[in-house]
């Protein structure tokens, strides 16, 4: 089964599902001796499929998968009412309609079969813990499993339930958090702190999630017990990403992000625009049938290239991001992460006791 | 003038104005070869002065003095009234009566003459940037100044004023943020990506604030390109802490923490309990009048142990807080932060390239 400590580069690619994630990505990132990702969500097992087997096709380096674990519940219809009459005058903007705020499970069944199928080395879930036959049944087809958790209550679920690894998310990711649960009452812990909490009861291989834009991050979660640093922003200017043109022109623009779940019913870090300040007070917890109908709303704002008209995610290191093909970043950072431990490591012997 | 990199170990106190700060804990920091510190907060100007009397009477190592910048205008008393009507209610559970809501400056310029006169190692500020000439004057009388800034603009300013180095105070840290200005919309950044995004443009020595409970966070943060960790919320346990006995109890639960303006106008990080989830919503920007109208609440509830009832400052690592003498822990954290960085560079020497 895949091991960590393998890789060339402590570097895993985030999936990125939504956009950026492309399988030239993941081929990059492969190639350069990170891990590249393929993002399942919002994708038909059939894309799913064609991707996996686009990415095979130019590397026989190990890849992952990520999959989202459905919500178990449908929202209460008469709770979405409110924000979809919103949601109308939005959609008048751009001449678009409101989506229909269907509940699903974006294909999780297929999806599981699809990868006990195709194999790829590691499959990673998002949204919630699978239960134990899960697990088993991948590490049955010689695939790792890992966890994606943003607190300690959720990394003892998760290492109960058979995960082989954590991958560690702090409240400074972009994009949607991988809670459990859509509950901020669990509290945006950083990723320095969330390290420290599940190193102390859990054993399994953890995955840095959230902020690392460089070199000198990436030592940092080695340092505090991470076996790897997983980018997502950080790539998202590289010429394989399939970022939004509109996108790529503010990313490295001083823009705050918060988390918000005006665009998909669910918590995500994206950079502050219009659409989050007019509507995330009003926003209701109802992933993924918010998703579903701001989707057209989304994609015609893209179109119309509106920075203002869709979600914006990114990361709070976003900032950091830069425009170069997507090996030459993994290896850089790498690089550094090898460079700045060494020199801190001098550092603290001539100074100190 | 006082240089970090002469630190025996690369630990800062941080101030813990509001009880757990004590003369006795600055002492037991600086003779484990960290830098202690006094809170001046809170206090008049005499008792700031026998607090640093006490000190310097038990140690000949260098110490710091954390001043409050004073907030720069008065809140709106209109805006104030129904928040103090909710107040009353709260302070009959306990039979004390709501505090006046007054503003004041908590003697800044008394202090500022104070330290200029005592002339501690280091004078650190909180809540803003002073003007230049208070910079100027502080390093005439061969004093370091150092200023908590929780966002790249804030180094930016704090750094054009004459700061000589920078608290970088990720969100993940207990009690009081440090914002010049208390507005959420800054957005809670994560120390990790806040170290990157000041260390890419600020050459000055840098100081790590939030979450840091671990020799490995230690290491991580130095690595991330910080010449110390500040720790706080980690000492709270310490023997030498003024820490509240009734805290003392909760602080290694997983109890969550958050952001709260409920006890005192500003927004602080504490563990969630009863009086900040029925006030959190309520309370306005107002410090520190809210701080004053609170705090008679406050000490009755202390007093009759109800821990409900205070604020209960604390980091999001508070369960990682150990209740040891606080010379042991300054000394196993930076021994922890030295073993980690070389078992780290050791591990990324075996594998990768």
């Amino acid at each position: 089964m895949f091991d960590l400590s393998t890789l060339a580069e402590p570097i895993v690619q985030a999936p990125l599902a939504g956009g950026p994630s492309s399988p030239e990505l993941a081929v990059a990132v492969c190639e350069a001796g990170g891990l590249g990702f393929i993002a399942a969500g919002y994708k038909n097992p059939e894309v799913l499929r064609e991707q996996i087997e686009a990415v095979r096709a130019k590397t026989d380096r190990p890849f992952g998968v990520n999959i989202f674990v459905p919500s178990p519940d449908a929202a209460d219809p008469a709770a979405l009412r409110p924000y979809l009459a919103r949601l109308e005058h939005e959609a008048g903007r751009h001449g678009a309609e409101v989506g229909e705020p269907r509940f699903d499970d974006d294909h999780y069944d297929a999806k599981l079969e699809l990868v006990c199928d195709a194999r790829p080395a590691v499959v990673s879930f998002t949204f919630g813990c699978p239960p134990e036959a899960v697990f088993d049944r991948l590490h049955e087809h010689d695939i790792a499993t890992w966890a994606t958790i943003t607190g300690a209550a959720e990394a003892a679920t998760a290492q109960a339930a058979g995960a082989g690894a954590l991958i560690v998310q702090g409240t400074e990711a972009g994009g949607h958090r991988g809670a459990f649960v859509d509950d901020e009452d669990a509290g945006g812990i950083g990723l320095l702190v969330l390290l420290q909490l599940v190193r102390r009861t859990s054993p399994l291989p953890l995955i840095a999630s959230g902020g690392i834009a460089t070199g000198a991050a990436v030592a940092a979660v080695l340092c505090a017990g991470a076996a790897a640093a997983q980018i997502g922003t950080a790539l998202m200017l590289a010429p394989e990403a399939g970022t939004d043109p509109t996108q790529r022109e503010l990313l490295n623009e001083p823009i705050p992000t918060r988390l918000t779940r005006a665009f998909s019913g669910r918590l995500a870090r994206g950079m502050v625009n219009r659409f989050m300040t007019e509507h995330h007070d009003a926003a209701p917890i109802a992933y993924p049938e918010i998703h579903h109908a701001t989707s057209p709303l989304r994609a015609a704002a893209r179109k119309n290239a509106d920075p203002g008209g869709f979600n914006l995610w990114a990361g709070q290191a976003h900032e950091l991001a830069q425009a170069r093909p997507a090996a030459e970043i993994v290896r850089e950072l790498g690089a550094e992460a090898r460079r700045t431990i060494h020199e801190t490591a001098q550092r603290l012997a001539l100074t100190g006791r």
